[in-house]
């Protein structure tokens, strides 16, 4: 394969990361395969012909069944509302094609479970876009994590908290639909679950809380009408995880002050490990035998980062996320791949969280 | 009452810390009353004549019952290892002395109950030396939640973790057995479960989890004989508040990394509010129209602050909040007291930390 | 003019990045011209082909006086080594083309104070590359000052301290040569005076201290022949601004424990700014009537942010504050521009670096 | 001697500082000598007896010439306003005391002079109210640059900022007279100048810039009359040392936001380390090999410490710096001093002061 075609549905704040990151993966990787940007896809004809423009694709589609059909694309990316992953990877996967889906997987664990089915049979590449993980100093992380330099891990603590919602006069979107998976757990949460599987492995067990605590909400900006909320506004955990660690996550997208605050601390045996998103370039990190708890900086050393710099402290955006994301994915659809977050995966992440709304329903731990 | 009579029973670290406060009190305060260091109490007569020398008291008895038994003793200072709390206390309490016992209250919620009613009947005032709580941004935040300005609660993200077993080898000690109120939770999480209530209120329902991680320690510092431990390393909880506030709680002695690690996070609708006793003059503020965090360091404006210094950023020292203990305690003795932590309290901490154990223990949520 | 045609000339670090940043500026932001990638020059005809194709520009060049000759480019980026930035820049001016370069503006103040009055008399667009002033919050944070938010300016401390050449035996480079502009002060004190002048406006005194602690370094890694060196490997300095305002400069690549330490406070009557360019999204901010600094993160709500992201914390990157820099130079060509740091401006940087180092030779205070 | 007797003079926010760590010291510490307080002075004879009551004091003086010829006083503290230092001390060393007087020396470099020299004379210990230098992280600073842990000195960057005259209102007072020391070279910046001689070792030379911000203040808080005022409300510097290193010095009482901010940065051949007063039980520290900053938290391997706590973490207050001043003090007095500030070094932090004030004054390099 000299040139893999790319193909992109959707042109909102999500869409145009994708595509920003598949213009710069070329110019900042050595790729071992030539991108094409071949087609988008937009129900709005128009907006997909400006977005086509300014984006550099070479067509765009009014209906994103003729982009999957699309002989010149080989990789599908999905970036729309979550209800529509489903119908469009499933019908990317009957195409034989590669799909790279936004996250959440799918709205429901059947839906995740049956798009996990599909991806193993058809034998392609998926991945799922928790580009978090792909961040260098989580890589770092992962790569301490495995080497045991934190020793036999302990515990971990994790937190994903924003304030968009804080406001009681936030008003309804899909978001606030369990139907379109929305609510704190699934929206922020599932990235905080999908990194807690990534670096410590599967969780065992779960017990937990959830609540809505603002029970209306305005149907939409300034409006006096109120329509009844169904979804979290916060969650908070206790997780057993199988190598025998425990710990606590919280989730809440209406604790003030915090804009993305996805940040953990994990321990062992012979350290502490510690992130926030909010400074994504850092990690905090204490090893038996040193006096305090380090703070490094993101630098050239760590996987990844030096095809953005030649130097430390000059710090990625969270867009240069996604074009490591896209690196590692056009790596394993070039074979050279890593263990990146798949369909199969991101369907673990789906039931990890559901076991962690029964355990709230229920009150009462949850085993996986 | 022109002078009141100081009692102390015991003169290790807490000793000295609660003799330190008693000198120091009359000279940082206008007190209502003077104080007299009438007697201490050490079974090791040297000791305890060196103490006295020392610290300036006028008299030291071999017998803990003697000192109670002093006619010039009007307060009793328990700072003695804590499944001597309980027969002290009660003593005390039988002689009608005023008493003041370090934490925890007692071995058992058991003895605490008793401790409690006894304290009720003898009408005297009792005190437990959770002194963070009079720590002066401590007092700030409790105000401030008083007075609405975080609106209604929302979440509490509580943590104590220090790392002082985090070694396998640190080696066995009171502190590991159940009946001392050894481990993690009894240790640390306590103060934490009393800053809790002492902020958000009482706690109505609990779900926890807790493990011991080294099961064997040395007899002692090189042995190489080991021995099993039955107390926990390290627990975590969900929390269910009366105002109907949700959380977590997390409580480690082996978390490497932390010295003093008290931490906790309050949010309300309003804003949220942060706070580490790492860093015990600050708290983190955020409030609604703010852009970002603020970080408020003491000063002159905070309740007791000003006695120990005119000037903002000066700070206080751990020493330094027993002495505004004791200041509270010898208003309340003079009638102008605060609502301080008395054994009535100290038991309903007792009460929520046995709920933890059992909840643990059950794998199941419990109501108080 | 519907499409303006780029010429890059340089393929190392800074080529790439100039490259990521033509490529995409135009789906980052909606551009009123379209950007072309016509060609890029490398005196290596192969590694010129190479990076032609995988940044997608349509031709390389062997000879960069053929890419200024091009009809096609309309615009030429130099990010070649500080010593061609002379001849090249003013080749271009001569040909009529708008200049972008690479800081420093030239290797001495002659050079500069010609280049800026060739671009004054070729009437073209230039800048130069002084990235950090298209951070959204250092925007934000001359917004400010030109609203009166810090009152009127009182003082400025500022330090750009890295450590790549801490360790003695860090090799001599052409950063090592005073007609390369090497040295501490120009390398990296360079970015904190454009800073400086961005933020505060001109200097009008200054008394400084420089300093060559390693007086030899191995000719290149790992040899044992030495060649002496003749820069700063530090530099101090005292600075009047023409505002009032009073502060002090340091400069230093040998302080251990900093990659990217450009940092200032600057002190109004009415508050107080903090920033660190390794923390590159955050500003510390302190108003009259605040309890304590605030901590303000990135956002949409800053001048160039909503563009990369609609939510705020998502944080930017190195590069992307390039992207914001091409931006901000297309506008101006379009005749939409703020006022960016054009070879007037850069000259005022070679001046007032230059004074600093006559003030340190003399040691007398030097006039502006 | 069996017994020390302590005379105060003063009986303010320093006068009651001094008493509250003359009544700790001998119970923190084991000390060579019982401490006596014989007897406190204060003009007005009623606040006078009061405090010698609070305070334990045997007796009060409303003369403090009574105070210094009290046979049972051995060491004379002075506490008083700055230019009554001069009169007291020499009294007091004239009548053979030792004395313990509070910063600054004198108010006059002359006066410190004579003042050096009667104490030389006397041949009787004294100590300069420098309490900073007492704190247990500094005193680790200190032997780490004495172990050469940071190897060859490089560089210092100091600062010592508040706002407590941020405020163009806050009203006159004798801080704003130069014959009383006053402005915020003198009042705050000497600690930093005492901080860098002890850490850094002597200056050679200096060149600096001063500048009175607020030419008119009001006469008392809230009055409409104002007057001139004569000292500087900041000063910048150029510092030398003699161990080759250089470095900034700055120096404000009207930088919004700092309440006490006393910091530094110390950068060798082999690391750097810093330290904020705001923040007085930390350091940050990076040595060749880290990986990044650490921050060090005061414990008890530290000096001094211990005594006040066997646990890390639990933090001195800025009183309890002065309880170690006062052990040092005694300790030096029972012939097992360590190297304290006596009235030798304070004058030569004067003469370093005048240094800077010449240099200002007169635009250039100033040699010490």
């Amino acid at each position: 394969m000299d040139e893999l075609g790319i193909g992109l549905i959707g042109t909102g704040f999500m869409g145009r990361a994708h595509a920003l990151a598949f213009r710069s993966a070329g110019a900042v990787f050595e790729l071992p395969v030539r991108l094409h940007l071949a087609a988008l896809a937009d129900a709005d004809a128009q907006r997909g012909e400006h977005c086509a423009g300014a984006w550099g694709f070479a067509q765009a589609h009014r209906d994103w069944q003729d982009l999957i059909a699309d002989p010149r694309v080989n990789l599908v990316a999905i970036t729309t509302p979550n209800h529509l992953h489903f119908p469009m990877a499933m019908a990317a996967l009957a195409a034989g094609k590669a799909v790279y889906c936004e996250k959440p997987l799918a709205v429901s664990v059947e839906q995740a479970r049956q798009m996990h089915h599909a991806a193993q049979a058809a034998g392609v590449v998926t991945r799922v876009g928790y580009n978090y993980q792909h961040n260098p100093v989580i890589a770092q992380a992962r790569d301490m994590i495995g080497n045991g330099e934190l020793g036999q891990l302990v515990s971990f603590q994790g937190e994903f908290s924003e304030d968009f919602m804080a406001d009681p006069d936030a008003p309804w979107s899909w978001r606030c639909e369990p139907q379109h998976a929305g609510g704190a757990l699934a929206d922020l949460g599932s990235h905080l679950l999908a990194m807690a599987r990534f670096l410590m492995g599967p969780v065992q067990a779960v017990c937990a809380d959830t609540q809505t605590v603002h029970l209306q909400r305005p149907t939409e900006a300034g409006s006096q009408e109120r329509r009844a909320i169904a979804v979290d506004d916060q969650a908070h955990a206790l997780l057993r995880f199988a190598n025998g660690a425990r710990g606590t996550l919280s989730s809440s997208w209406i604790k003030h002050g915090y804009k993305n605050h996805l940040s953990f601390e994990i321990s062992g045996t012979l350290g502490t490990l510690a992130y926030d998103q909010e400074r994504l370039n850092e990690l905090r990190l204490y090893r038996v035998g040193q006096k305090g708890f380090q703070r490094l900086l993101a630098g050239p050393a760590l996987p990844g980062y030096a095809a953005f710099s030649p130097a430390p402290g000059h710090q990625l955006g969270y867009n240069e996320l996604k074009t490591l994301e896209v690196h590692e994915l056009i790596m394993a659809l070039c074979g050279q791949g890593r263990d990146g977050t798949d369909f199969a995966e991101a369907w673990e992440v789906e039931r990890l969280a559901a076991a962690i709304r029964t355990a709230a329903a229920e009150q009462r731990w949850v085993a996986l």
